[in-house]
């Protein structure tokens, strides 16, 4: 099985000192704007510039379904609020909708393998590799070609944001059931066992947790030991995580910026890490999650999130909503004036 | 000594209950927008409505001197840093400049009481009380009623943005030597050790610091027992700190939202707070700060800030970063579908 190659370029250093000496001479206190200057100063590596502009954001809100789901034995909310949210996303009702309006975020919503046939609609990218996965309790929940095509099928959503001149792109997700894919890949990859991983996902009760658990702990046993991560993909899915997967590792091979979202955007980032671990340079993790595992995805991947709201929505939310602040950390590096520009007395000796 | 009076209505309960139903019945899971949840439940209550509107948003910078900051006994920049500063405002160079402007936040400059005559100039409102406070290692930073002239002068400025149609408002400082004086007054308030109050300011190096602790441990001791909140900010001051603490008492009483900035901006509305505890109910701490000392006060308090960013920079910076995440808790409030209007199956029983 080979899987999709992506030619993601390291950062190149060649600029490091002239951005931390700019960022050091706005007037202010060095190191006083905090998480903003590290935000600048990645910005300005990816483009390779000291005067990052952030170009046509976009935000890919992936959406499919989960063969599990039909169970219920995962999931309080039942399957059909998948296609009714992708519904709510295409009329403007859902809160991705509000928070990328507000900011001026281009939307695309995506049909990654929803169980639904919206047939011709309006607005929805048809990018639907089958009607939902398989469950995993029996099968693998994806083959690999449906994996494959995913990943393509996620590279080429990126890739006309890109010829459109988008430089910054976010990735959501909407899947009923997908806080459990989510944390079996996590338990996979960064080696945890089962119960660290999983939580209360769109909020389920404390006995509905304990049946997701036990559920669950039965699925890793089933499936035994893996090949490779593109067999822990097939195993537990979902279209929308495989589709974000190939989307991140493009939007790096492009030199795009990558804004990660909550949960289930940062399982799909851990697919691809272990694809390509230098996708990470070039991504902002927008925020952390009130879902229990996600902190402990940042952790293994050893970044710190830009926000924490408490939010468990997923659909780019956090993207959406931390998006000025990466506006902000790249407006301060074009706009601040320098000490000496404004005739700013320094410390002794800077 | 009269203490001016405001008057700060309670924060009507009468639409909690539509409000927080208003809330649930988004197509979102129960609580899964966090944070912002709250703020708009907390919006709502303050204006009194179940579609708040934030109008006309203004940060009001208050600048001024500390008598100590001569002395170099505590503050790593000179103190003509200060007036530096407010030109470099003035002209636009300022990361408060940049990042208000992002959001189309009004921005006031105000002189409270910086030691430096700026003449006739475009653009800073004269607020002046003198040229910086005394030296509280010699006396009372400032007398009775350059405390309550303060005060009321503070209660202006908001009242004019008040009559312009703003209805949110945020404090933000510049004062070298500032931290200072917010660590002495925490220290009183908050009665913690002086030790526990003070960081590192702008940027104090190890043996700055101790010198830093030092001189206000000998501050605090001179001082001795104070008489009550009022003799407490005569004390250790200083003008900002006055005008910010009479500004969000009038912006609460006006009904206006107030955004709380940094430590010193803190310290104020600790002032504030014990001058008439209701101020509370019209705030929203923006970020807590890297000095090490807003943690507590925020812990005091039993607030939780916004933003997390590590910022240590005042000048109102983390109200304009946070005030669009203020803005998208009105909008989704506001703008989203509900689970009936657009037809998404809710969990049972909801």
């Amino acid at each position: 099985m080979n899987i999709p190659e992506f030619n993601i370029q390291a950062v190149s250093k060649t600029l490091n000192e002239a951005l931390q000496k700019k960022i050091d001479l706005k007037t202010k206190p060095i190191g006083a704007l905090g998480l903003l200057e590290q935000i600048a100063f990645q910005m300005g590596q990816i483009q390779q510039t000291l005067t990052p502009q952030l170009k046509k954001p976009a935000i890919a809100v992936f959406a499919a379904d989960h063969g599990i789901a039909k169970t219920g034995l995962v999931n309080p909310y039942p399957q059909e609020v998948t296609f009714q949210m992708v519904l709510n996303f295409l009329s403007g009702g859902a809160a991705i909708n509000v928070f990328a309006k507000q900011h001026n975020i281009t939307l695309n919503i995506v049909d990654a393998g929803v169980n639904y046939d919206f047939g011709k609609i309006n607005g929805l990218i048809d990018s639907k590799i089958a009607f939902g996965t398989a469950n995993y309790l029996e099968e693998n929940a994806m083959n690999e070609t449906q994996a494959i095509t995913a990943i393509e099928k996620g590279a080429d959503i990126v890739s006309q944001q890109f010829e459109k001149g988008c430089n910054i792109i976010g990735f959501g997700e909407m899947g009923i059931g997908n806080t459990a894919a989510a944390a079996l890949l996590m338990s996979e990859i960064c080696n945890l066992p089962i119960e660290t991983c999983v939580g209360k996902g769109t909020g389920a009760s404390k006995k509905q947790l304990i049946q997701k658990i036990e559920t669950l702990k039965k699925v890793k046993e089933k499936h035994g030991i893996h090949k490779n991560i593109m067999d822990t993909l097939c195993r537990f899915g979902g279209f929308e995580i495989a589709q974000m997967c190939g989307g991140m590792l493009k939007a790096a091979a492009l030199g795009i910026a990558i804004m990660i979202d909550g949960f289930i955007s940062t399982a799909a980032l851990l697919v691809a890490y272990k694809i390509n671990p230098l996708v990470l340079q070039y991504c902002f993790f927008t925020h952390c999650s009130n879902e229990q595992g996600h902190a402990k995805m940042l952790d293994f991947l050893n970044v710190k999130p830009i926000l924490n709201l408490s939010l468990r929505l997923g659909e780019g939310t956090g993207c959406a909503l931390a998006y000025p602040l990466l506006q902000a950390s790249c407006n301060f590096l074009n706009e601040m004036a320098s000490f000496e520009s404004a005739n700013v007395s320094n410390k002794e000796g800077e």
